[in-house]
């Protein structure tokens, strides 16, 4: 039993240092579009891979957030951006189809995460599952007004979406019964399925025009 | 007394969702005219509307703050985007006189709710004034981040001076003897009063040219 | 020796508000240039002297932070906002080299003070560290984000850099046995003199071109 949970708890963190790895190396890449220079970089690289987790862990109350508290994820986060500088014609070369498999599974992992620290921390279920869509797209949102541009996830896509339908999820099925565990797993698949099917059928939410 | 007491909370819980709900619908305006989609519409609402009192929260220490606390809030502001959004056509015929006066009610009570909450908290006057400036105007000034532009309150009109002039008038009053109740209420009508005669006679603070 | 310590601290304070002078003023002058108020010009000058503190405060946990809970930091930046708005002629005359030196100088005290508040608090070194470059840099990266534009500080110039190093030397003298007080001299003369050194000779951080 013991070591099972040691299982679980080793591939959980794998899974998290592997979100927050893609989040830092896409972010990287946005700030050398952007013309920043190498601290530019990792700052970028740490605000969108981390951003989403700090922000909700103010607003629960759970400070120090824990991209602060365990030193593990900013130092991953600088060294993610300086090796995509430095790599970066290598990078770039990634297929693109490789790069928005794993941007959806990192969100999938960022959004129940979000919903279960919220629950966590005795967040009642429809801030939680905002908080859990936070933690998904939050980063990205700081990294676009760093950036001086209007947050892509506000425009386009169904991304933000995706989140919240992953979190949504995750409290559905426990409310329905489920244990833990197997809900967490059902909300993330069905955070990842909904992005990518949306990405498939260039699904996007409507605008009005004034 | 009892009965009293219940009607006054009744009262100022209803104001405050009122204010809470223009400024929603305002900022679906805003996200709607600057081209995002209907999450984008949602999301602005939500942060225009409960935007400064998540400020005034983090800063003075009140985590989580209320807007996260109390589920109602949130969901109000969404369903104020996801209406607005679909009935754009019926909203914008709204007189643009009424949205102002109500705008002016809105700033005024949220100006008061702050400095309030401020004291409450132990927080010394002349930053508890600051709070309440922070409450009205701060949820303006993160959605118009939020739409890579500069802060509409920082460049012109008499908006966060007439914040700070409420603000201010609670806590003279209350100083020279007034009663919670009456100073709460004088605050409110001068924040109201300087806001609505500075855009009838065209107020604005100077500006340097350099 | 008590004699000796109210010095102490008198010096480190009256060092603290003059680079929170100087941070203000600096602020103001970038508000008017941005076309600001006087209201925007005040609210800069508050944010460029004191975000970046806030911003520390917030994520190591050390609620309300000393920006609110001491009045005397927001008096001293609102009224140098306001003085460098009447006198912005004479500001504007003052010698390009002083405003450079003096900025350092504030840059190199906020970076040693934020890493001696983060470690105070239990943040482990190198989160401690990133907290004495945000303490340094952070009020600048609000200040620009107010102005709707991407951050000067992760574009270019030996800055945050400047700030990083300080904080590292402050953290490398005590773990190699220096005591507090040395060893936060020793950190604020490596970032004032790289600071000073990167500029004189015009050095940059690398950018790569994608």
């Amino acid at each position: 039993m013991n070591r099972i949970k040691l299982k679980t708890e080793t591939i959980v963190l794998a899974a998290d240092l592997a979100g927050t790895l893609v989040f830092a190396i896409e972010g990287a890449l946005s700030a050398m579009r952007g013309g920043l220079d190498l601290l530019g970089v990792m700052v970028i690289s740490f605000v969108a891979a981390l951003g989403g987790g700090v922000i909700r862990d103010l607003l629960i109350g759970a400070t120090p957030p824990n991209a602060i508290r365990d030193w593990r994820y900013p130092v991953l986060t600088f060294l993610a951006g300086l090796l995509t500088f430095v790599f970066h014609s290598t990078v770039q070369g990634f297929p693109a189809t490789l790069i928005l498999v794993l941007d959806a599974a990192g969100l999938a992992l960022f959004a129940v995460a979000g919903v279960e620290k919220a629950i966590l921390f005795g967040i009642r279920p429809f801030v939680a599952m905002l908080m859990g869509t936070v933690t998904g797209v939050g980063g990205g949102v700081v990294r676009d007004i760093l950036l001086a541009r209007v947050p892509a996830v506000l425009q386009a896509d169904i991304y933000a979406t995706a989140a919240f339908f992953g979190a949504f999820s995750v409290l559905a099925a426990r409310r329905l019964g489920m244990a833990p565990g197997p809900a967490a797993l059902l909300g993330g698949a069905a955070c990842f399925t909904l992005r990518l099917v949306a990405v498939s059928y260039g699904w996007h939410l409507p605008k009005a025009v004034l």
